[in-house]
């Protein structure tokens, strides 16, 4: 940790922030430069240290010099891969989660879980509690809908990915579902992380539309720090300026967590883009950023789905979208 | 709605959105353009409407006409005066909130409790669970710290605001505290939404970070639907290209909001700057723009706070800042 | 375009709006709906129309139905393919500009040109005006760098982009070079747009990192509009709250774009990151995404680069990336 | 300047930017930690520097400890006042400028020019040449409209402010106006700052909206590095994912820039709301901020305003907008 004293610190008040290092069990340095001082603090900085020296008098500011992640950190550890049934994510095989934004009926996921597993698919989603901007939305069939989900993977042996909501869910869904999906308006709903890394099912952890990295990584931490080690970190699309698009999907952030994480990255271009007609493009272009999975909205006729339309293919699109999507994993030696 | 039809669709696709229309119990009228034919839909739009014709064959786009929340609408009703205690927001009084980030002991919140009182806060804030970005950090004092709220309030008279950050800590939190804070991060959580409607506390809504206006009047709206009348906006900043403040502020929310809804608006200038000296002249930045209430983070000594110190102020400033916030508020007709 | 009126508009209000449509040669349509009255006026909206009809009394909002730009617009033309030499930009081949961001030398650029070349590159950039954020940097080598990237030419058959910073720079700088850059700071700078559109050089017009895809494609219009029909729209990044890339790389803006207009786009992966180790996967995953081109810094030293050092890439490392990025082409039958 | 070494950097990479350090004139200092080493160099970093050590191997990324910016930085200097005729913006009294978007006509000019002026503004703005979105809306009345507002000036005594858009035209322009207005569009056009830095007219440099502060003050910093010490820096809003406002308005740019700069800071509420509606009550809230001036669009009939008529308010509007701020003025111990 770096922390820049203002121009014109006095003497008390640099002794004082050295003190207060030392209090921290952390070695100082003092260096005096022309306009500034700065005081260098030496040892493992991570905690609520930054933020005690920072209302120090005399403090312009203090720069952290270590990510306040640990156990995401790619450092400590070879890739993750997570498995759930067929399902893989993490190696050269490229995971693809498809399905309806809602649960609609038994009917209704039987038929999309064969469809999309014809095409390819290892796993697939589902909403049986859906977070809904608006109260009149459509809600979700609840655990009804896990039901299911559960049939639909029974016939398929597909592995079954929905969304928990809340603490007292995790048992319900956990239950019935492989992976706990948690959404991105619930990236920092912390005892939510917490209850889902108590247990031990594969979660996929959602980007929040305003997250920085370092957050999304310290999300993951609190459900690696509970022990459950099965997390994939999902790009969904942040909120920008642009309106074209319902969310701006930044794939950058595929190759960047490669380099600071050893946790499996997935796409979802169809919440990215908010789109159907850019859903297929944009899911080439996350295989070729270094994707390891794809999660996707899939449904037998979109105008009739009973949320997220707009942004749904067809179960044909799906298949050509699968064809595409093989050829590109292949020019970059892998498969999908 | 207006449903706008990309150039070229055809006769059969008109016909095809004039009969989805219909079979929602909306009037349509197609009217034909130079380049383009729109179809407009009569009646009550909110719902899944809009996006099931969007997804329709030769659909462009669809241009809602109504705003989708209903109660939070000013149009319908008186503005909305929340009481707590001496708390007052929502009429000619501006009411503040002012107290530590965190409770730390009975002693540092009732000491703070006293000062803010002196220099004219009618409600105490305190955190007794915390929400953390890195699960290293301070969590809260959790139930212990709701006991010392409460004993503070006893002491003082102060109305206690405080966060609940699950459904299933509503009964304890509501049994301690006079206002439910939702805090930003939790803005969509909608089963803690429902849960604080179901009871009769006031609440304290604040805004996500990367919310819209629309978004946010829907999460009060979740509030409002299960029969609770008794919430208030906070701005607390947004998340932007910004880096020299932890967060952009933007006061405009303030008027636009009253034009809009009936609901009081709260400004909170500790988080949506982040930086202690930036907090007194925002807050009268904030009065000047008709805020109903202030959100202020006060601390003996912020250097010394568990969390949050370099947006804290000390109680002697935040004397000063209810000084200079008194002359505002009588230069637009209010009392502070 | 659609008026909206608001709630409980007048009689009166509605009848002045049907007035101000008419007397625009456009026709009005009113519609009563169960909350709002609408208004159609159905004509060529484009203008400042939107603007009057947006301040009359009674007036809530105007919705436009048309896109505001014309010659941009994909309806009207075949799919336009800029050619400067052997690169072209816009048919199955994708076009690939390579060089350093600032022109050091003639040994210098005739090393990088050589290189480039050698891996299958069609046009070298390099910068002979580099606008610079701070008054202290490097300012460029201005007229003799221009020379350099002449002779550089001369000796390779590359064709020359270099950016070009104000209108009467123009006639010199299309002496000199093949193609025309419109930097992302002069998005908007409207006489250099018209001066640009004088020419009859092709230009690349870089998307300014807050401009919508509506504000890019009515600058395009402005170079169109006065004739020069060689244009190539280039996504470089947009500015949003991330910080962990220098930009965000919003790869769908090419399926977009292409949707839209008939121009070709080209991505810059070396400005959108901001960071050489990001370079090539993005490169990858823009072809992925239907580029048309790629622009990109190569140096054959980055550290000893007098400019953007930490975005280019070594001419080794260039050579790899084109040899990805052709299997990723092939992939989706394109050649590069 | 602080260099942060990557894990494990070699003592090579160590010693090489060590060497780079004292090749640059500065003094260098490692600092071994217990995960990294970081490496301190001592002296002005201004310039290049911190890019070439970006790139060098085993560095992961360097921290700037200086401002970039010198000759705007308060650090040096006294508060600019800047003068024109009557209007004053730095000291206890604040500058109003008034006026339309465009220039229409003489007895347009005159009559707003005389009903501003009788309200208390003490400077008329008016476009001669306008930046606008789209080559199909109205661009100014160019020379024409400078001899009108001088025209203007010479009747009432207001000074003139108006905005230059390129290099050349800034020998007209300066002729005719009292202070040059450079457009947010045109913050980096760094030709046309230099340009207005050798002129000794004061110049109002409006924020890019997407500008940071660093950015903003490094603009300021070109014209100052002229010679031309008159610089007042304007914040008319940012673009954000907010779309209820035509920009966000973040008003802790004021007290935020008061720390950092002696120059004055002008708040444009107008452009930084889009909506006339708004434009009063964040007026009060700019001044109760700490403002030094406020530009305004005023127009006698904005529904017939040529351009920007949604942002532009009344001559009336604007003399009760006048008062208010006035009492708000007082409040904080200045006048207007």
């Amino acid at each position: 940790m770096i922390i820049v004293m203002k121009p014109g610190a006095s003497q008390l008040a640099i002794n004082h922030v050295v003190e207060r290092i030392e209090s921290m069990n952390l070695k100082s340095h003092v260096i005096v430069g022309t306009e500034r001082t700065v005081i260098a603090a030496i040892g493992d900085e991570r905690g609520k240290v930054k933020e005690e020296l920072e209302t120090a008098d005399g403090v312009d500011r203090v720069l952290p010099i270590l990510a306040p992640y640990k156990m995401a950190s790619r450092e400590l550890r070879e890739r993750t891969i997570v498995r759930a049934r067929d399902f893989e994510c993490g190696n050269s095989k490229i995971g693809v989660i498809a399905g309806p934004c809602s649960v609609e009926g038994e009917e209704q996921i039987l038929a999309i879980a064969r469809g999309v597993k014809a095409a390819g698919a290892t796993a697939l989603r589902g909403g049986a509690w859906k977070p809904r901007t608006s109260p009149y939305s459509f809600q979700g069939l609840k655990q009804e809908g896990l039901k299911m989900l559960a049939a639909a993977r029974d016939a398929t042996g597909l592995a079954v990915v929905t969304e928990v909501m809340a603490p007292e869910h995790v048992p319900v869904v956990a239950e019935y579902a492989d992976v706990l999906q948690i959404g991105a308006r619930n990236m920092q709903n912390y005892l939510l992380l917490q209850a889902c890394g108590e247990t031990r099912k594969p979660v996929l952890l959602k980007r929040g539309p305003a997250a920085t990295m370092e957050e999304f990584l310290l999300a993951a931490e609190y459900i690696l720090d509970r022990g459950n080690q099965q997390v994939m970190l999902c790009e969904r699309g942040i909120r920008t300026f642009e309106e074209h698009t319902r969310f701006t999907l930044p794939l950058a952030t595929v190759p960047f967590l490669h380099e600071k994480t050893h946790l499996p990255i997935v796409v979802d271009p169809s919440h990215g883009t908010g789109k159907a007609a850019l859903v297929s493009t944009m899911s080439r272009a996350a295989v070729a950023a270094g994707a390891d999975g794809l999660i996707l909205e899939v449904h037998p006729s979109p105008e009739n789905a009973w949320s997220d339309g707009y942004q749904t293919i067809t179960i044909e699109a799906f298949g050509k979208l699968m064809a595409e999507c093989r050829r590109v994993a292949e020019a970059i030696d892998r498969t999908i």
